[in-house]
């Protein structure tokens, strides 16, 4: 049913190439960047205060990323955020090993208090620990949460007031309203370190050209998943896997995304 | 005419291998690293106020890349270009973004004035932002310049006197009295994060072992360009494309070079 | 003789993925993470002193590389070596470029002090410089040392009471009791940008789940350098190589290690 919209958004995606301005962490930001031009974006990296006000003003949306989190990149992230929220943009906050140390616990729960996070995009282990739903984190990667993912998650969204992405094996996108679970994506995904990272970029990218948060998650997840089950054919490894992961979604249509995409209402 | 010149120069670097200091952004910084290599250099990366001019002290060439800009590089940026300047080895500038922010421009503006920058290397819309000819650059993405991209050159490397080297389907290199135009490449490099810095540490490469600044800045584009139309045939995407666009600069022989450059004086 | 001890310490590894905390340098913080993986570890980079203690805490064994160096580092490093020493957990030190800055000289020999470093894993003339046997080191690149680098190992190793761990042609590993060489490897990882990093975080993974650290460094070693020989035999340049490192170290098996190192006794 959503086949035209999944088209159409991604057709615009392509055209308008949203300029996505990213805080992120220093070992996946590469990725990012990439991933964002393989999407249809623009990507910036940007992080001094003196600067990231300005980049978040021209930007369409902004992607906050704590997976190495320090006190400059907290600073800017406020600044980034708050310029983002006036000018109403998409901000997607990535809580990258939230409950592995009080300082991301804290900091994640600080920006989520102090900005208008439209999306939280995170893994199961992570949206758990914010959710208070027992999450389980070790280092930066999930263990899982205890309970029903999909009521935790909808649960979260409507008491935050805001769209729940999480990443998975079937990935759950809600804003407390409407649920959308996407079953694109592949196991080598977990292989490779800043898939995460990757997604919450892409994700932005669709959120910039969409009103429906729900919706462009929900789109980012299959864009980025089918180019994931694309590349997992023929792959030998991790890292032929990677440089396939790129080409193919350079290489995906919005006429592809719109026929391969599983998305169905949860 | 320069075959000559350029199997001769690129033979140097080979022999050589110019210890090429960077202090760069962290985004691309591995990328030009290992394009670095590819090129015949050896790259070293270091940007604390503590070690930058000890470090500037034993290398043949400077990359300054604002890619990322704070006020820690900054300073480490001042101290590592006067060491530079003392040494009489080329200082390469990259101003990434320039025009995106105030703070980028006036840092660029800051950093010529304070350094005798040797090199100039940017986009056309970079270029024109320092040229006062209307840059027209969106975060770290150029959109072209208003005017004759080579009269504006020619122009402001005379003044700032120093050498300009603008990349773009087609190279303008110029100090103002003598300039060349570089024809290789391949549109594809314009699909990857990165390309640019990564001309610029080839840049540094190049220009380690000259005086010649704008032929070395030529031959630098040169070398690079062919590796990409190389790259180019054969890749699926932007990923195969980079990782070939490695792989044929690390195999390009100075014979390769002089056969296949494509420069002109303009 | 080690086969079996070789099949069981990666048999191990693969089962228990264990958590290795690095503080590391941004230049081939991806690399690290992704060979991390690949070798059978989950890795975690952090370096923020509001945290690194509680990563510490959670880790199975800590690498500190000081390859892109600054003053915030160095006091992580220093709460971070301390949690992990107190848990009596591996602490491996990568002292990149040392020699090189008085910098990198004074901080290496200041974490050497003030932490019980586990290994110490550099190349010959980084070892050198700590050894104080004239080591020859040209930015990040090692020139080789003075005398006979077994010899200098062991009597470091006796001195310093930790595992010296040099990457070569032949890999030194040596407590100054037992030493081990180690001759899997091929010249291509001289190549690429990140190798000796790389191997630093192998050992991570490999000394997180041993008690003998001669031995582990030596198997680590092994697995890096067999699937080093594995990468090159295909490889059109040092990306495809780097393609093909990535994806042979994960292809690796416990059986394949067992079979395909060739380590001795020195």
């Amino acid at each position: 049913m959503k086949k035209q919209q999944l088209f159409d958004l991604f057709s615009l995606v392509r055209e308008k190439r949203p300029l996505v301005h990213h805080i992120t962490n220093y070992v996946t930001v590469n990725d990012c960047a990439n991933i964002t031009i393989c999407a249809g974006g623009a990507p910036v990296m940007a992080d001094a205060a003196e600067e990231v006000e300005e980049m978040a003003a021209i930007a369409s949306a902004l992607v906050l990323n704590i997976g190495t989190l320090n006190r400059v990149q907290v600073e800017s992230m406020e600044l980034a955020g708050s310029m983002a929220n006036d000018r109403k943009i998409p901000v997607i906050l990535d809580p990258v090993g939230v409950g592995a140390t009080q300082y991301r616990t804290k900091t994640a729960r600080r920006l989520l208090d102090e900005l208008d996070i439209t999306i939280l995009k995170g893994n199961a282990g992570e949206i758990g620990v914010l959710a208070g739903a027992e999450g389980n984190v070790r280092g930066v990667d999930s263990h899982g949460l205890a309970g029903n993912p999909v009521a935790i998650a909808q649960d979260y969204a409507k008491t935050a007031g805001l769209t729940v992405a999480i990443s998975g094996a079937t990935d759950i996108v809600t804003d407390g309203k409407h649920t959308l679970l996407v079953e694109n994506g592949h196991p080598m995904m977990g292989s490779l370190s800043g898939t995460g990272c990757m997604a919450a970029s892409v994700t932005g990218v669709f959120a910039a050209e969409s009103k429906d948060m729900v919706f462009a998650s929900a789109a980012a997840f299959a864009a980025f998943g089918i180019a994931g089950e694309r590349a997992a054919s023929g792959a030998r490894g991790p890292f032929s896997f990677r440089t396939a992961l790129f080409d193919e979604l350079a290489a995906l249509t919005p006429d592809d995304l719109a026929r391969a995409a599983r998305i169905r209402t949860g």
